[in-house]
């Protein structure tokens, strides 16, 4: 077995301080414990349990209408479409660390003939200057709030508001990943219309903060929205049967829209346990969302072990996957939610095994 | 309520003929029924769940590899992608009636750049002429078994394995639509892995005769597969959870892949019933598959009223969804599914009735 096969099985044997709870069948089991059979499905984008859903976000995000996704990938790779074709520019202006950048195969590329602007440099968010700096023309910028791969950090909400009123006047869209919006409103203290209404459309995800199965909204205006329907169905996106996705995605949302703030708190306290540790370090030290990253100054393959152990001798598991930096340096990436609250008790042992492993290692 | 609507709902509170039974989420729960919450979730086409399924229908199709697909719509265009790249030609032969031509928007074009030959014309389906008198290059063609939207007709199956000689002997990949693929073995009197042998490439789906939620698989040669799970990323398909639509699959899959003979002998009673009144043809005369098309040589706005008294009389629905052809023509798909068992009694009334009511229309 390799280290990460290691890492990965201990993991799953403890529990865990991160997420809702492990992946698995119950998250769905769970969603349609009341649902009655009788209830109609969704077909084609048609009926009350997509329509509802759809109505319910839109107004949630304070936009004229929006549509249900399997995926994040698909929605916004047709955001940014219907933006460049609608400029006539296919060109976008994203961080270099955007999923659509690294996680897509290029798919926005391959598949749409959009070719990227990479906005900043990897280490930090975009700034207002990046964005005035720009030389090219674009159609669109895209910004994701929290920038995930760099520990989920924010612009201030003034750069928001100044970016959004000079894609305004410089007839630039500006689109909105947000993945993990609903973890980003309380350090903000706004609404997600509030937020919303800097941006022309705008992505987010039920299956990150709120944990339901898969799937994504997508919320513009309406002949944007009704462009879409045509694109998700070129994608094969425009499924017979969403409810599988759907229904998880409004339950999960109902049960866990209040509990935000309570997770971003939480994030705080546990970014304290790990940054109190010698050798370890949280991006962003003061998380601002649910979320953030936890650097290792060791090499990978000396905090595996380690980690295993702590796992075996109190049960629960920290992360399941450690990615590495250089041979000196290893990290890996936690968001909170429900299981925070299960294991609270148990992190004044986890963290002071972990400070005395750490001292041994030094 | 339109006429169209007043039919829909009139259906909708009769016990139908066709298919399994109503699109509720019954379908979900019932196949959720026996899982265990600890199930692991499949990880972005990883893990137990999605392997399993795919290995099994690859091995049912006889062919190396298989990916499960959120729907068909993706797995063909990405079929015919990787086909056209390979040979470098981006001109793909089908029916004119094919499912990538009438039925997703162009996707095929609008986001892969591929363009379509039309082989033989919208009443019948592609013979072996048409393939060798293609003057265009190809790189694949697409051969969609049955023809579902001329009543799903069958060429023979000496022709199949003409057209395959041929396209092998000529540098042309042969992909099968087989949506309805478990449909037609009956028919052809062979396994599916002999008929897919004839194929370089398969798709087929999960909620026709199967009944499944959605979902669709794709197999092929196995650097074919790989290839196409990038793709799958690509278009946002490659979800962090599929088990949704997986575990469904499986679970109707196993219970009806023996009942396609029994189905096929069905729909030849249905189409009987039918083609016995007066004004009324179904196509094929003789079903070749589970499937059929039911044609009136009556205006539709007469024809709508005559059904909804029938339904409301007998409690039994025949179609919720009838097309017009011309003024003075209109016809209905029907496919038979576990519904018919569960009718077939009522036949006789139901028929003597719409025998009677035609009647009043001549």
């Amino acid at each position: 077995m390799s280290l990460d096969q290691e890492l990965s099985k201990a993991f799953k044997q403890s529990t865990i301080i991160a997420g809702h709870g492990k992946r698995n069948v119950e998250t769905l089991l769970k969603a349609f414990q009341a649902v009655d059979g009788n209830l109609e499905s969704d077909l084609y984008g048609k009926g009350k349990i997509i329509e509802d859903f759809q109505t319910k976000i839109a107004s949630f995000l304070g936009k004229e209408a929006a549509v249900f996704f399997p995926s994040g990938t698909m929605a916004q790779q047709i955001a940014l479409r219907i933006w460049a074709d609608q400029k006539g520019v296919h060109k976008v202006a994203y961080h270099p660390l955007s999923h659509l950048e690294i996680h897509e195969e290029d798919g926005l590329k391959k598949l749409h003939h959009i070719d990227a602007v990479l906005l900043a440099n990897k280490d930090r968010v975009i700034e207002f200057e990046d964005v005035v700096g720009m030389t090219e023309e674009v159609s669109s910028i895209l910004l994701e709030l929290p920038q995930r791969e760099i520990g989920g950090q924010l612009p201030s909400f003034e750069t928001l508001e100044k970016v959004s009123a000079y894609c305004k006047e410089n007839d630039i869209k500006l689109h909105l990943d947000g993945a993990r919006l609903l973890e980003i409103l309380s350090y903000y203290q706004k609404t997600a219309a509030e937020v919303c209404e800097l941006f022309d459309s705008v992505y987010m995800s039920f299956y990150k903060g709120i944990g339901g199965i898969a799937g994504a909204i997508l919320a513009g205006p309406e002949p944007f929205i009704e462009e879409s329907k045509i694109w998700k169905r070129r994608h094969g996106g425009d499924l017979i049967s969403l409810y599988p996705y759907i229904i998880p995605a409004d339950y999960y949302f109902d049960q866990r829209v209040e509990k935000m703030d309570k997770y971003w708190q939480e994030a705080q306290k546990l970014a304290r346990y790990f940054n109190d540790c010698s050798g370890v370090t949280t991006r962003p030290v003061e998380p601002v969302s649910n979320m953030f990253h936890v650097h290792f100054r060791f090499p990978k393959e000396k905090v595996v072990p380690l980690l295993i152990d702590i796992y075996q001798e109190t049960g629960i598991g920290i992360t399941g996957h450690l990615r590495e930096v250089s041979e000196f340096e290893c990290y890996f990436e936690v968001s909170i939610g429900d299981q925070y609250e299960v294991v609270q008790d148990k992190l004044p042992d986890v963290f002071k095994l972990l400070k005395l492993k750490l001292q041994g290692l030094e």
